[in-house]
């Protein structure tokens, strides 16, 4: 409403991010099969980019890297455009050292098609088989890269024992903190303005937040990469 | 320019599709992997789109059977969405007895996954074979089915061979006609504002049609539908 926007437009927001360098990653990859055709996921990006907008108003330094969205970020945001997972980590692993707080939001493709055909593959036989090779592990990578004064956040989309899943990938990724989402509930997850997650620190305490929408949940994780940073 | 909408605004389109029921797809289909991960292809849905507006603006009831696109048509264009090459058939199917003018602009996956998994596969062994089969041929099962009154276009969007496999397209599904298009050009085919097309007519006779943008592409091949509906 517009009594809230005028309001907010007067009410300077708190500027704690001021001189915090933050890298955010965000949207799908697309990994090619052949000119036409990708294997893709259903990310929209809402997520990655509500961190990055917030972040920005609070005053930090936010460097990008967008998989495929429709949306677009505010002029202020340095935005760099990727499309396959490969992409992802070139950009993210030249990015790394330099930025305090890492948050990796995007959804990145597992596997990538072992022979991209350069041709458009013709229906033909019935049958066809794909052959998928794994693709790097980028987070995996940070964790084992990260300095002592940075922070490293993941996300966790699953369908099935997320807790578990996501207290794992937390331990073995070497992360401060992840934000776990059942992807397979409505209102979260993907392509929804909202979510409903379960926010995961290093001491293993789980704080369950119930349906909200992605921007009010991008200001709670920032005043929780806040908290960790003053620690 | 302002002068050209202020002169198309005041100058009345020709109604040459009064009367004209007409049933336009467009934009690409996914084939899901699991909850999260699809088998997409590149399509904007831009062309079918245009040909859509297009048809209504000149007169025509327009049946807009749209995939994936983030493309959104004019009041009084009746639109249904689908996600799956079968779900466009189904809803294809139950529309084409009752349009004059059939215009297959989607791009329809060729191939399905076997085994949809119910829940989120997996990061775990190095390589996966993904097992596809092969979707109904929509185009070709609509030219079995065509009645004398029916006008059945089809597309072809190739990176090789473009106008042999076209031709031959033509013939197989029983078209009335065929736009075909190589998308490996810069400027033509998938998800940008131009193309550069043969169109093919029953005669084989073919008309090349150099960069244009798609929404004056659709005005060409109304015309020519026209012509085929008054011979």
């Amino acid at each position: 409403d517009i009594v809230r926007t005028v309001e907010n437009y007067f009410t300077p927001v708190q500027q704690d991010f001021k001189n915090v360098k933050i890298l955010i990653t965000a949207g799908g990859t697309r990994e090619p099969i052949d000119p036409v055709r990708y294997i893709g996921n259903r990310s929209s990006g809402k997520m990655g980019y509500a961190i990055a907008e917030a972040a920005a108003k609070r005053g930090a330094a936010v460097t990008l890297i967008s998989g495929v969205t429709t949306l677009t970020a505010s002029a202020g945001i340095k935005v760099i455009k990727v499309e396959t997972a490969k992409e992802m980590q070139q950009h993210v692993e030249a990015n790394f050292a330099s930025n305090d707080v890492i948050v990796m939001a995007a959804a990145v493709a597992d596997y990538a098609v072992a022979e991209v055909s350069e041709q458009k593959i013709k229906k033909a036989s019935e049958k066809l088989s794909l052959e998928l090779v794994k693709n790097p592990d980028i987070l995996l990578g940070l964790g084992q890269k990260k300095q002592q004064n940075q922070l490293l956040i993941g996300f966790a989309a699953e369908t099935q024992n997320l807790l578990k899943y996501a207290q794992d990938k937390l331990q073995r990724k070497n992360l401060d903190m992840i934000i776990a989402n059942d992807v397979s509930k409505v209102n979260a997850g993907f392509n929804v303005d909202t979510n409903i997650v379960k926010i995961i620190g290093k001491n293993n305490l789980v704080e369950d937040i119930p349906l909200i929408k992605k921007t009010a949940l991008a200001s709670i994780i920032l005043d929780k990469i806040n908290k960790l940073k003053t620690h």
